[in-house]
C-alpha cells in the first residue's frame, strides 16, 4: 500500500492499512455511512499528484480512492458540458474532448494523472490561469456525498443559476474535509487554432513588471500564460537538465530575469506580436527575445520554464514555497529569504507573474542542513506574506502541512466560520481529519 | 419612504417606516448587533434595480441602504485590482477606470444605478456573461458584516489564494440573507480596441442554434455577446419604441428568428468577421446580415435587443420568466407557454443564447387578465424548467417573489443544507427575513 501512503512530495508517510476503491455513487454512500456510524476517519485519494499532504493518511486513516470511477458520461454539444465521474484523469478528458475541437479549461504539470475531483477540491490553478480564469467557474454541477452518506446532488449543467445558496461552491477548494465529490458537470473551452511562445531577457525585476503590464494589456485577451523566472532558475535548468535549449547566454551575476508569454487565438497571431514587439523595443525593456516558429519549439521553450521544478530536485532537498503576493514584491521576498538562509541554501523564484503567484524554491546546500533551513524559513516566510496581505498557499492548499499555518493567512474569524461549516457537513469530523483545519 | 419600499417591478410593496443610510462599515456593524439583539428585521437595499423583490421589505423591516458608502478606496495597478466601498454604482466604477483602459467585467442594464455589493449579493450575470464568465470570479475579496455586527475581514486583492475553505464564496449571490458586503475588491479588464455588432436574420429556431454553435467557435475568445430574439419580439420593438432601426422586413407569419453577437478584440476583426461569414453563407444559415460600421451604428443595433422588456411594458401588463435550460429547448417552452395561454396572453421569447438563458415575457391582453394569466404560467413554468433539469431563475434570483417555487429547481436535501447555512452566519434570523429561503 506505500503508493497510497504518500504523495508526489514523498515528504510525509501514513500508514493506512486499508483501501477501498469504489466504482458507484452509491457504494462512496455505503462506505461514508458505515465509517460515519463507526467513528472511522476516510481520506478522499484522487491522483495522488497533490504537494501538501492532503491526500494522504496522517495515521492509519481509510484511504477511499476514486480511481476506479472514472467513467465518462456525456458530453452534451449544445451547451458543451462534459459530465465525468471524479476519477477521470484531466488528460483522458482532454483527449475524448479532442475530436470536438474542446479543452478542460484547467492545465498543470500533472496533468496525465491527476484527477478532476481532486482538480475540484483543491481548486487546482495552473500554468493557464490567465487565460482561463478560476477552474470553479466552469464547475456548473457536482454530486458529492457527505459523511454521513447522503448523497447530494446538484448536478446542473447551465451556466446562470440563480436559486438560492450555491451550496457547490463550498466543496470547491474544500480538499476532501467537508465530502467526496463523485461526479461533475464541467463548461468546456473551444481549442485555440494558433499558439506561440515567446521568451524574453530583461536586465532587471523593474523590467519584468514593466514587460507584464504591457503583456496585460497589448494582446489583451490573446494572453494565455504570463510566467517569469529569474536567473538562478535559468542557471539551474541548464546545467541539470540534459539537452534543454540554450536561447541567451546568463550573465555571470545571475541578476537578469526572464518573462515567458504564451498567446493564442482563432486566427494569426503575427499583428499582435508585431504590435507587441514595437511597444516592448519602443521602451527598451528586453535584452533578447526568441518565438517559437513551431511545435518542437513551442515545447522547447516551455521546457524552460516547466523544468524548473525538476532541476531544482536534481540540486538537492527542496524546500517549497507555493505562495501569492502583489507582483511588485516578489523580488523583495526572494532577496529576504536568500538573506535569512544565508549559506545554507540556495533560493530560486519563478511562475505565475500574470497571477501574483510565485514559486520560491530552497534547496539545502547538504541534506543536513534542512531541519536548520526550516528553521530558518518557516514561519518566517510566513510571516512576511501576513504583512503583505499574501497568501501562504497560492495553489497548493493547506493539506496536513499548513495548517499550523494558516493563521497567516486568515483571520480568526474567518477561521471560525471555516470550523462551523465543517459541522455543518461533517459533525462527527471523519473525513480528511486534521487536513486544512486542525481539529477542534 | 415610498422609493426604499417598492422596486424596479413595482409589483410589491413594503410597509418599513425606517431607512438607515449608515455610511461607513462601523456603523453597519453597530446596527447589525443592535437589530440582532432586539430581533429587529433588516433588510439590506444596494441600487434597488433588483426585479424579484429581494431587496425590499415585505412588512416593515428596517431598511439598511449601502448608498452613503459609495467611495472607491484605490486602483492597484500592479494586481489591476479596484477597492472600493459596497454602495458605488457600476457606471461610477467603469468613469473611474476608462484613463486606465480597463472596465469592470460585468454589464448589464441597470448599470446607472445598480451598486456593485448588490452586483455581487445577486450573482448579477447581465449581456456579457459570455465574454467575462461569471462575476464571482473576478470578486478577489470583500468585507461583511454578519448578522450579530461582526465583521469578516476578506480583503484579499490576489488571485489565487488556497488557504482554507473559501468562506466569500457563500456571500456572492445570497441576496443578502448571510451578511451584509460592505467592501470588495475587484479585478477588472482590459478594454477591448475593437468592437462590433453582427445582427442575422434567419428562417428557423434550428439555425439559431446552428449559427450559436459556429458563433462559439469560429471567433472563440472574440465573442462577447450571443443573443437571440424570435419575431414577436422584433415586431414589439418595432411598433412601441419610437426611432429604433428597422435593418429587415419581418415575415407576416413572424416565424424568423434573430441572432445579434457582439465581437470584441485588441486588434481589427476584419479576418474573424470574414472568417465567420464565409461558414454562415456555407452552410446557408442566414436570410440577412447587418453589421455596425461605427458606434452610432452599434447602438441601434444593440437597441433592438436591449429595448425587449421596455418595449413588452409598453404593450401591457407582463409577467417575467428568467430562466435557463439546454438551449435545444428554447423553442418548445415558449410554444408551450403560448399554447397553455392561448388567447389570454402574447408571449416572447429572448435573451441570452451563449449562457443557455432565455426570458420569456408574457404580456396579459387585458389587465384583467393578469391573475389568470398567472394561474396557468405558475407553477406550470416551473414544473416544466424541473422536468428539463432547468433553473427557475437564471439571473434575477429567488428574492421575495420565487421562494415558494425553489423546490422546482433545487432538492430537499440542498435546501435543508442551504438552512443550516443560514443559520451559521444568521442565527436569529434578522436578515432579510422570508427571502430566498421560507424561515423555518
Amino acid at each position: 500500500l506505500e503508493g497510497y501512503n504518500v504523495d508526489w512530495t514523498k515528504k510525509y508517510k501514513g500508514n493506512s492499512r486499508l483501501v477501498l476503491k469504489p466504482n458507484s455513487t452509491k457504494k462512496v454512500s455505503q462506505i461514508l455511512k458505515y465509517c460515519n456510524e463507526n467513528l472511522l476517519p476516510v481520506v478522499p485519494q484522487g491522483g495522488n499528484t497533490g504537494l501538501v499532504g492532503g491526500a494522504i493518511p496522517i495515521k492509519d486513516e481509510i484511504i477511499l480512492s476514486l480511481s476506479n470511477m472514472n467513467k465518462i458520461l456525456e458530453f452534451d454539444t449544445h451547451q458543451s458540458v462534459i459530465s465525468c465521474e471524479a476519477g477521470c484523469v484531466l488528460d483522458a478528458l482532454n483527449q475524448h474532448l479532442l475530436p470536438y475541437k474542446y479543452e478542460i479549461p484547467l492545465d498543470l504539470g500533472s496533468r496525465g494523472s491527476c484527477q478532476i475531483g481532486g482538480n475540484i477540491a483543491t481548486n487546482a490553478g495552473g500554468i493557464r490561469f490567465i487565460k482561463f480564469g478560476p477552474f470553479k467557474s466552469y464547475v456548473l454541477g457536482m454530486e458529492v456525498v457527505l459523511a454521513n452518506g447522503e448523497i447530494l446532488d446538484l448536478r446542473s449543467k447551465i451556466r446562470k443559476d440563480n436559486t438560492g445558496l450555491d451550496i457547490k461552491q463550498s466543496f470547491i477548494g474544500s480538499e476532501g474535509i467537508l465530502g467526496i465529490i463523485t461526479q461533475a458537470n464541467i463548461l468546456v473551452s473551444p481549442l485555440d487554432k494558433f499558439k506561440t511562445v515567446i521568451l524574453m531577457q530583461c536586465e532587471s525585476f523593474g523590467k519584468v513588471l514593466e514587460i507584464s503590464r504591457e503583456c496585460k494589456s497589448t494582446p489583451g485577451r490573446h494572453l494565455s500564460a504570463l510566467e517569469f523566472f529569474d536567473e538562478h532558475c535559468y542557471k539551474l535548468v541548464q546545467k541539470n537538465l540534459p539537452g534543454v535549449v540554450r536561447p541567451f547566454e546568463f550573465s555571470p551575476e545571475l541578476k537578469n530575469f526572464y518573462v515567458l508569454i504564451e498567446l493564442c487565438g482563432q486566427e494569426p497571431l503575427d499583428g499582435i506580436i508585431e504590435e507587441l514587439y514595437e511597444k516592448l523595443s519602443e521602451k527598451n525593456l528586453t535584452l533578447n527575445m526568441i518565438m517559437s516558429e513551431n511545435e518542437s519549439q513551442f515545447h522547447s521553450l516551455w521546457r524552460l520554464r516547466e523544468g524548473i521544478a525538476e532541476a531544482c530536485g536534481r540540486g538537492g532537498i527542496v524546500l517549497k514555497y507555493d505562495v501569492s503576493l502583489g507582483i511588485e514584491k516578489f523580488e523583495d521576498i526572494v532577496q529576504s529569504v536568500r538573506k535569512r538562509h544565508g549559506d545554507y541554501g540556495y533560493s530560486v523564484g519563478y511562475g505565475h507573474i500574470g497571477d501574483s503567484n510565485i514559486h520560491i524554491n530552497s534547496i539545502c546546500k547538504k541534506p543536513e542542513y534542512k531541519k536548520k533551513m526550516e528553521e530558518l524559513l518557516e514561519p518566517y516566510i510566513f510571516e512576511y506574506l501576513a504583512s503583505v496581505n499574501g497568501s501562504i498557499s497560492a495553489e497548493h492548499g493547506i493539506g496536513s502541512m499548513k495548517p499550523k499555518y494558516l493563521h497567516f493567512s486568515k483571520n480568526n474569524l474567518a477561521i471560525h466560520y471555516m470550523h462551523q461549516l465543517k459541522k455543518v457537513f461533517d459533525p462527527n469530523g471523519i473525513l480528511n481529519p486534521n487536513k486544512v483545519l486542525i481539529s477542534q
